[in-house]
């Protein structure tokens, strides 16, 4: 897998640009989306549709709610407009504008929910007919909610978990890149392989001329992931990044993108995760600390609040290289 | 895979037929369906659900509520039949013809979308089972139309954009055949591959046989997509379009059959797309304009709307083949 | 892939047992389900949903149905227990059992749809406890359909027709096994690939055991399936059938189990479908006829009534082995 | 497959940890989960979704009915307060505190399911806004529970039973480890491959370290899957557990991890199914016995129940190491 990927991004043309004539900041955010502004693109249902799955639940209810309360509001509009002596039970009527509203407003919502108490119920054609069809309209909301909550349900979230830092450690006897991840869940990822492609600027001819490579990593896949995961890049002879020192990287701008693919157990399909680190993101001459340990019942414990957590490594500690 | 692929298209009998009567228009049709005619299937359930899934947004819902409405007027003629004497506060009835059928109407709208005021309500056996079985219906429809809508939802729909033509431009120190593609969202599709395959039809013993081959292209497939891919074969040596030149493409009946599968991070599946370009598509000497570029805020940015824009290339900029 | 199923069917242990006591029909229905009975399995609510998510819809909306009546009458039955004359507007009562009863059923129908005129309604804690029950259980009644739907809905369904019988035909300077196939449905199948297994019941030691052969084929795997495909095994040396006359076949006890594995394109999703002819299946000496050509307006067309036309082939066209 | 993932484990380090300061007791439990607690994960209403998704439809009916009737009471309270006077067609109120309470919940549920009969109905500003709101409240929540349902209908669950034991048993002219699994549906599983590894734990300079080894198979996968797959490790020179004695076995911390991995043809899915064994599991010199056999009729039949089934082996029966 790797060897077919290194070999087509050793080609001249690659997926991303070669050169620009402005600086390109970074391809992908740090959460892994393209940073590419896409004009000239139509618009939509499929859009309002994939924009919903991967908005936050607390969004969703809200603008849910949002569009049933709007949609009873034009109704009750047009009952009022109607008259709502058109309202069977509407009791003394013209009392006041805001008691007449009201009652188009109950009116609307016992319409829209199917509640139909009856003892509001609508008189003569307009108001038959509009009532009708604010009874369609509720149903079909309800059904495009329902459509909507599964569909939020069903899109297989992988929590995973990645270091803000990617770390410049002492590694046997040289130095390694290292940076790490952990499932937040219990169970659901196996099988994970991943590859790290790193894009470095140089400025030639007046072009910002881009320069591409794979990592070599230690390992690149495993077959369980319990714990948490370092991803290990051996600065020798074949890194690419082996002449710079770690000062150098952070001057340099490099950007590292991350390719996870793992099988999500619980839903039972292929995930790829993405993720990406800049020049900022390193920190020299540092090493991660141990997230888990075995408790005295045998049962291993990790804690994600250390995924974070590193220490700075203090010179009699560094191996010369 | 690739290889894999040739080695079955050289073999004599292929998926398409090799030699007909007539002369085949072409195998695909520009958006990629079979261009074949089927006799003889049995239709069932599922043949309208593919439909509807296929169908576009506006004429799923023009048919999801003129089914409504039809099966409203249906209960309403029932309900008019059984006698509107039969519907509990209808009021003054026989006034009207008109009047007492739009209370059938009424009634039975309420009665579908199980609003059920009860101002309507059915009176006597006929009346109380004919509702009884609307009411049912009613809810099945809704049940329906979730499902519907949710299949609608949750089918991947790739926006991959072809070029509106293949051109034979400018490469190197010869020429290439080149198509280009964009994602129309952002955010989608990677490990993309392309297999691009072509149909040259000649006349011999009087039947109409067809030669196949598969294109040797600069790249195959690519990692990540957030641009626009220009796929290039090259019209070198190892090319069966090799002796032929551009104009003669054009006078013989080629089609190129194209094959991406790519994988919708969205979605977390396997997509293939087809598409299809004839000899009519084909423009000689031309060559594809950029459609990207970085801004100043150093992010990149691709106009969608340049996909087909190509310019001409002057005889000074032909490298002699 | 071919090679690593036959290396290990050809190994001593295989998924079908090597021996019994007594003969063995088939190992796959004529469906392709496994001919196996399974003793002192536990039942569970996922075998009612496998069951109904394989019925067919004709099945299924008459359970439906079903269902919905019968636990109606059960609610009816308990509302007249608890007396009809809890039951608000339901008139005179006691006039006759069969009015009483109807009334019941109607309210009770008024409740689990939630259409709830309210010309009926619950009087008491009794008959309102029983109401709301219902009223619940109706909700989650179409919950259930409506799930039961969409599961139905999404199921992908290959309509893959295989020919009825299994020909000897006359091939090349030879003979070969060759039975065919046709997708019903216009667009779905791409990336197909076939495997045949052949079984043979051998009587030895007083044990009917059993022989297992992967068999050659001319043409595995096809990219497209517009057509029909005609898979061919070439009687030749290679062949474990090589030395067995036509009416040997028939008379021995073989089983040809297919597997075909392929990508439906309509719900992105890898499809394997199973098949089995036995010895009884097989007709000697005679050819498939064509099934397809192109019609005057370059658009091919295929008959599938045609699939399962054959002609005995005359002396004069065997070729000699 | 089994080749990369060997490698993968050979390495020095792996998923799982190489050294504790206690002992661990195992890596995975025996329903196949990983034997890991997690700390410092934030809650979602993902994981809320993820246990209903996995709870028994037992637990799922009696948490929705639950909700429901809390719901429904919640809400009764609030009319309660606002007064039940404000609910038309209430009665006599204020006769008992009791009756009064009941008038609301009846009302509550006529609100939440939408059934609304109107004998009791919302007067005032207060109860109507409670009433829409309510309203409104229960249909979201069928949408929930429609949502729900289908997410549990969907999930594929692969019935796949292990023997309680793992037998050392006699195999040719030595021994072998053996566990059988069997599918207690009939149909649905195809292509399935088994992976073992065995964690070995050695106390080492104060630490418990683990020594991990993937196990040889003499078959590590079959086509398919209608009877019990018997599982055989021989334990020969090539075994990392050839030299010590099946006594041995169970002194020493042993623990098999089994990944199975298949294809399901009804929900036409990859599935990875995970399965444990330690040391305790272990029982000597037994063999398994014959699980199935096919009837007069000429159909295999299997008993479940037998899975678990051994007989010890009698000295004369077991050859010579």
């Amino acid at each position: 897998m790797r060897n077919r990927i290194r070999k087509i991004w050793k080609s001249e043309d690659f997926g991303f640009t070669k050169a620009t004539d402005n600086q390109v900041n970074r391809f992908l955010k740090p959460g892994g989306q393209f940073n590419v502004v896409r004009k000239g693109g139509r618009f939509t249902v499929k859009d309002i549709y994939h924009w919903l799955m991967n908005a936050r639940w607390g969004v969703f209810w809200t603008l849910a709610v949002g569009v049933i309360v709007m949609v009873n509001l034009l109704f009750s509009v047009i009952y009022f407009i109607i008259g709502v002596d058109k309202i069977e039970g509407a009791g003394e009527i013209g009392v006041s504008w805001a008691g007449d509203f009201a009652t188009a407003i109950f009116f609307s919502f016992q319409t829209f929910t199917t509640v139909g108490y009856g003892a509001l119920a609508p008189i003569g054609i307009p108001s038959n007919i509009v009532a009708s069809l604010e009874a369609v309209l509720g149903l079909i909301t309800f059904s495009l909610v329902t459509a909507l909550i599964y569909a939020k349900f069903s899109k297989a979230s992988v929590k995973l978990l990645f270091s803000d830092n990617i770390l410049v450690s002492p590694h046997k006897k040289g130095k390694a890149l290292m940076f790490r991840m952990v499932n937040e869940r219990t169970d659901s990822l196996i099988n994970m392989s991943v590859d790290v492609l790193v894009a470095e600027t140089k400025l030639k001819d007046g072009k910002f001329g881009k320069k591409y490579d794979m990592l070599n990593l230690e390992r690149s896949n495993i077959m369980f992931f319990p714990l948490n995961w370092t991803v290990v890049h051996v600065l020798d002879e074949s890194s690419p990044l082996y002449e710079t020192s770690c000062n150098g990287f952070k001057d340099s701008s490099l950007e590292f993108m991350i390719q996870v693919k793992c099988f999500d157990s619980t839903y039972s399909q292929d995930i790829y995760i993405h993720h990406s680190y800049v020049s900022e993101d390193i920190i020299c001459d540092a090493k991660f600390e141990l997230m888990y340990g075995a408790n005295e019942k045998g049962v291993l414990e990790i804690d994600l609040t250390k995924l974070n957590a590193y220490s700075l490594v203090v010179d009699s500690e560094m191996t010369s290289v």
